[in-house]
């Protein structure tokens, strides 16, 4: 089955199994939750962790909309007919404590239009504060297994699309060391149950893949040093996220729950004017790793 | 004489004589400068201070570029012809270390286009993190008497438009308190050189007033509990300029100076999931003053 109930439904049961997964990887800290009505349609169930022993602040969040277009979409649907949208995904957003644990993103969403047509979207992606080029290989080859079981060819059609999607024009720096984007997945090469199939397993990925990092590099050392390029870092985040991520600036638009839609924001984060890391750093080898097309494999 | 020159060329002297000013109140912090230049035409000359007394990062930035108009701005110009333009002004964010003096913003511009058509922009607007009354309606009673010099019915108009402009429709909220927001003062009730010297007035109106805030309530007392709440509202304040704030979203689609742009981001800012105050704490007090059309006079 690969109606939107059932897809939906799977998207819940996956918010729940991927929750677990973190607070028992946590250790201490637990998802609080706050469920929402959308007043045009559906609604969503918000999960937030916030300082936990690994996680500072992190979301997982489910959401089932629907109702008619907004008007300012209509432009990019390429129709002037008034449509009725089903949306439901699930979003995750991790800012961990310890520099050295990578801060990830992952999403899976399907799209209905006029109760006729259909698409997949989502992605994984990886923003460490400090590169690791062994962590980075560890990151792909996972997504690559992972795609490589319904498509050889999505891999790398995927991880360029994470590359340019997750990139800061204004800094010329890509947001982390990307990973897999897709979206508008629809009728053609594959059957809307492989494509479920799919998304699915993208969603069972990121469990294991984000634990085996808080477990990995949880308790890795650091200095007041690290958390001060850790907060520059997460500044470029919310950079990234407020001024680029369509997502959240379609949420905002269109009267989207605004607690849930930014929780994707660190704790804290910081800005000092034109900072330059030291010559030969490892904050200076991490910007120079922040571009595109880089093979991590 | 309200050429272009003569307008630039006193926006440069506004910039050395706020940073005195400034520099002179904080008793410690010194502005360090950057020349640059602006690949397309023209350039400009940052100003920040970093770590002063009473300032924890602030900008004063003057720059006067020109060139063709950018394409994607061309419908707002209402026009498809190619046309130059031509822009020079100062604009400034402060962010305080004690959560007891406000944030503040300038800015003054001139614009033209095609070398004939011509038009000011600018205004004053205060964001404390702890809305004080009296000193709103200090700081609103200065604006109006700039604007009265001018045209009685001044104040009242740019009040109601930087009530529209800084305003947050996620959060519904204010940015702070408002003050004064103009733009397109072009031909009609007044002569350019009235025009100008109306600018002139707002830009002199700024060091003054903030220096009497930095003075004022610069040495009040406070505690971690009013440091957690300043960096939530520096929350509030990013989201403001990197979703909405116009200046900011142009300078980053038109490749500007990324660095000046963003010296008005602040040294630290921190968000909660939902984060609601005590009831009857003065942090609510301010969250109930953050609405448009109060009269603080």
């Amino acid at each position: 089955m690969t109606d939107r109930q059932t897809i939906s439904d799977y998207f819940l049961s996956l918010q729940d199994s991927i929750c677990a997964r973190l607070e028992e990887a946590d250790g201490s800290g637990k998802f609080m939750e706050d469920k929402w009505e959308r007043p045009g349609g559906g609604g969503g169930r918000t999960r937030v962790l916030q300082d936990g022993r690994v996680i500072e602040k992190g979301g997982v969040n489910f959401s089932a909309v629907h109702g008619p277009v907004p008007r300012f979409l209509l432009p990019e649907l390429k129709t002037k007919d008034p449509v009725s949208f089903y949306a439901t995904g699930v979003s995750i957003v991790m800012h961990p404590h310890n520099p050295m644990v990578p801060i990830i993103h992952m999403n899976v969403r399907y799209f209905e239009i006029n109760e006729s047509e259909y698409w997949f979207g989502g992605g994984i992606d990886l923003t460490p504060h400090y590169v690791d080029e062994a962590d980075a290989a560890y990151f792909h080859a996972a997504l690559k297994d992972t795609c490589d079981r319904f498509d050889s060819s999505y891999y790398s059609e995927f991880r360029k699309w994470a590359d340019d999607y997750f990139f800061i024009p204004h800094r010329n720096e890509t947001r982390g060391i990307g990973g897999i984007f897709f979206d508008k997945l629809g009728p053609g090469r594959h059957s809307k149950q492989e494509l479920f199939a799919f998304v699915k397993a993208v969603g069972e990925t990121f469990a294991p893949l984000y634990t085996h990092f808080m477990r990995k590099n949880g308790h890795l050392p650091f200095s007041e040093r690290e958390k001060v390029w850790q907060q520059l870092r997460r500044g470029r985040y919310v950079e990234f996220n407020l001024v680029y991520d369509k997502g959240t600036r379609f949420g905002l638009e269109t009267s989207g729950r605004t607690e849930s839609i930014l929780m994707s924001l660190p704790a804290q984060a910081a800005w000092r004017y034109n900072y330059q890391p030291e010559k030969g750093s490892p904050e200076e080898k991490t910007l120079q790793l922040l571009r595109k097309g880089i093979n991590w494999l």
